[in-house]
């Protein structure tokens, strides 16, 4: 049994405060009014509560995006209130489990008696249990010199398929399937190496994949898992006096245990783990699950951009030397999210969506640059990069918390009296996910996958860059499902998205004539979400 | 009560390993056979273990210089087992508390039973509670801009009173006592701020306090506590194109909670806190309790080198800009304790005390050097450097688990054929703790305050570095206590040193003669053991 620890802490040293206690024996107390749960059903609650809740409550529930959901706070509601909560969602933003169908009547019981037992503390994960689960399958000098095809592979596409726990990889040119792949669950997102033969995907279990594009058929070469639970996964792009690391090294950002996880890019061998486990910018606090967001590759140095969720941090990491590791931690803003780089790729804009502002940081001097308000939890995905006919360079995000599209000056050499300055904004349908652009267009394209109206999230929005407070073309695209994300095509000239269901498709549009060109179906098509363009993704252009 | 979580995690997801679970209800599994404690003994215990065992068995009793002491090992003992090792001590380090006389009988029969509870994990200790226990006694602008006697303060020595709860300020030059300060529970160092002005002592309970030298009498004008359990601080020393930080920044190095945290140098306010918790350097398994050993601060760039020990890493922390703070993270080994610079101060020696080696780390190019053994529990307190006139350029270690001197080449521009060889050994009366010379001296000073034999730990001992192999000139300084640490005064012509128990003495020897000069004595001479002369430690004069 646990035991509150005794006082002498704060004054049997005669010393200076008096500490808040951390209450050990808290779950305790009120062990009776704790409901039972069978080791069963406590397992599969914990399941389901990894899959639908710790994204925003933290593994620890000790609050995130979504509040601290302790089994003390917990234990304070009844069972009936709790269930109605996660059954209907509330206003703030927690979504219905129930009434979207993801979860059962039995379901939401479930989980509204497991939130009022004590957070079962996952266990840690380091570099021997990694390596027990690397798999190679095709060792690197098995692997063809060559591409096997005559497919351009930098106009690959490769696909989520979530709920399959599959990818898909399509060819851009000829828009045919290629192949589906084993990608274990919940696949989070692909990134592409530097030069771009190989596919990374990082699973929400924390699983990579490396796929080799130069084989006839895409093919899972190698695996390891590194982390019980992850978001996000990036390479060494850099090539320079320190050396070449071109497809020599990625990296992964886990949610739990909080910690990044530096991989060789060529077998998935683990190499080196970095905790993130470490104080708030701000308040100085010990924060006991720092997750890591987006993490993007710097160009321009051997360094990567490591977004710290709770904290608000963001490290940028240099992986030119592992044994002698360089860092610069840079105080920032709660919740960073995601990001991408500003057009010059010098700066990094993320998102710190629970302070409804956009970040700023120059990975050139390595410093904070600003913050400023955008709107209601802002969403830019990696954004877009633009020059307004008025204030030059320019960046956009979306939010998740309203329908709105912030537009903000991002040039401060050439526009330095607009640069980090909120310069246009266009209301949208509803709350979205993602926007797109390509240096080569005219347009940026939008969605509203989290609208609320009936049918608004099947409905893709598009702006002209030349007449942005025009407002947008918009057109219903789907009478199911919802529409998320774009992508553009290597030449910038056709736009793919997704309609996300069970019976899911992919819609092709031509850029200049917003006219669908093909519509992609199939058995196979089970939930797609994300797409990543591999010369897009290795360029990191939008 | 806590529940072992279910196996989700590793098979629900199919995925790749088997997880070594972390038992989370293995404390409730043997719950029966722990004997009872009253909530009153309980804390007694608390308090004991913080004192006398945490030091080598870490706050969550996982184990470090002495082994792992969880609940479930020790419920696999009796308590007339535990109670004989607690009293006697063994072979292998453990001090005999009982024989000692440092417990009573009743105690070590407290803290068998204390053992087989699970280890009450200490609270943190964030910068809000920091701030509650932060005061300024005297502001800045009311200390005086010049000292207000003509006493010259680099020739003073602050004094360790360990078990009064004391230090005080001695004046090098008269030998007089000038002030005692109460300085909290069992201080462990001190350290002077970079123009000497300043002497800032850190207790083992995280207890901070900032010691005026320019008031006629010393006097503390502020106080903090960053920490539960702390052992080392340091000041920020350099002065060059990035700014003028002298006696600008203070940083103490935690125990518990495993932190580095920075205060203002001039009022002790707490700035920054910056978590150790991290991974082991070569297994990179996630450590809980990474402690922070010594912290030295270099003189030709704003960084201080931070020795952790559990994880075996040494952190270069550059203090130029808090809130874009670079680092640099290197490997070297397990487990690090203290050390100090070579005689051209790029290049820092720590000893690894858990290995026999001594560690070598390039502050200049920022990246760890070599290892290489010396001999049993490396404690080289901050080393001796010296010309040897054969080897040039030597630096030496003392040694905690055997009476070994351990000397070896630390000149690679000069000498690379010796660099970082063992170049000479000499047998000691003991194991001791510290040695000493001075770039003015012939001689090197040793204790043996560890040795077994009756009166050997009474002992001094002085080598001549023209003539090392010849062995040293010893003699019995005490007839009680033990003597213990050597600190040269500002000129460098005499040695200090204490008679370490509860009648303690300084006794102050001409470095050229070795004849005693004088001996202080008084009632407030409560265990003296480390002392620091504010030239030498500002300069790193060893």
């Amino acid at each position: 049994m646990s035991r509150i620890h005794s006082n002498w802490w704060s004054n049997a040293l005669g010393c200076l405060l008096l500490m808040a206690w951390v209450p050990l024996g808290a779950q305790v107390a009120s062990a009776e009014a704790v409901p039972q749960l069978s080791e069963e059903d406590f397992g599969k609650a914990e399941f389901i509560y990894f899959d639908r809740c710790s994204g925003c409550h933290g593994a620890l529930r000790k609050g995130a995006t979504g509040p601290n959901i302790s089994d003390e706070k917990m234990l304070k509601k009844t069972l009936i209130e709790l269930e109605e909560v996660i059954f209907d969602g509330t206003e703030a933003g927690m979504p219905g489990w129930g009434r979207t169908g993801e979860m059962t009547k039995a379901e939401t019981a479930l989980m509204a008696k497991f939130v009022q037992h004590p957070a079962p503390i996952p266990p840690e994960m380091g570099l021997k249990a990694m390596k027990e689960s690397h798999k190679i399958i095709v060792p690197v000098d098995a692997r063809p010199a060559k591409p096997q095809h005559d497919r351009d592979i930098q106009n690959y596409f490769g696909f989520i398929l979530r709920d399959a726990g599959k990818g898909a990889i399509i060819d851009g040119d000829s828009k045919e399937l290629i192949e589906v792949l084993d990608t274990g669950f919940a696949v989070h997102i692909f990134r592409a190496s530097a030069t771009g033969r190989y596919f990374y995907t990082i699973g929400r279990d924390g699983v990579v994949n490396l796929i080799d594009l130069y084989s006839d058929k895409p093919k899972v070469v190698a695996s390891v898992r590194t982390c019980l639970d992850a978001r996000s996964i990036d390479v060494s792009k850099y090539k320079g006096p320190k050396g070449d690391f071109e497809d020599s090294l990625a990296v992964v950002g886990c949610y739990w245990p909080p910690q990044m996880v530096v991989l060789d890019g060529q077998t998935l061998e683990p190499k080196k783990v970095i905790s993130t486990r470490s104080s708030t910018y701000d308040t100085n606090e010990y924060h006991p699950e720092p997750r890591v967001a987006t993490i993007v590759a710097s160009h321009a140095d051997s360094e990567w951009v490591v977004a710290i969720k709770e904290t608000g941090m963001v490290w940028l990491v240099d992986y030119s030397d592992l044994d002698n590791l360089k860092m610069t931690q840079i105080a920032a803003e709660r919740f960073l999210h995601d990001g991408g780089w500003d057009a010059t790729k010098r700066y990094l804009l993320l998102a710190a969506n629970m302070r409804d502002q956009m970040v700023v940081i120059d990975t050139k001097e390595k410093k904070f640059v600003t913050k400023f308000e955008t709107g209601i939890k802002p969403h830019p995905g990696r954004g877009a990069n633009w020059i307004d006919p008025e204030y030059g360079p320019v960046s956009a995000t979306t939010h998740l918390g309203e329908g709105k599209i912030t537009v903000f000056g991002s040039d401060p050499a050439g526009h330095p009296e607009h640069a980090w300055k909120v310069v246009r904004e266009q209301e949208t349908m509803g709350p979205g996910l993602f926007l797109k652009t390509h240096p080569e267009s005219d347009n940026i394209w939008v969605d509203s996958t989290l609208a609320k109206d009936e049918g608004d999230n099947q409905k893709i929005c598009v702006y002209k860059k030349a007449a942005f407070d025009d407002g947008p073309k918009c057109w219903k695209a789907a009478d199911h499902g919802k529409i998320v994300h774009f992508e553009y095509n290597k030449a910038g000239n056709e736009v793919w998205t997704s309609v996300w269901d069970r019976k899911g498709e992919i819609i092709i549009y031509d850029d200049k004539t917003l006219k669908e060109i093909k519509r992609i179906k199939g058995d196979w098509l089970v939930t797609p979400t994300g797409k990543w363009n591999v010369y897009n993704t290795v360029h990191d252009i939008y």
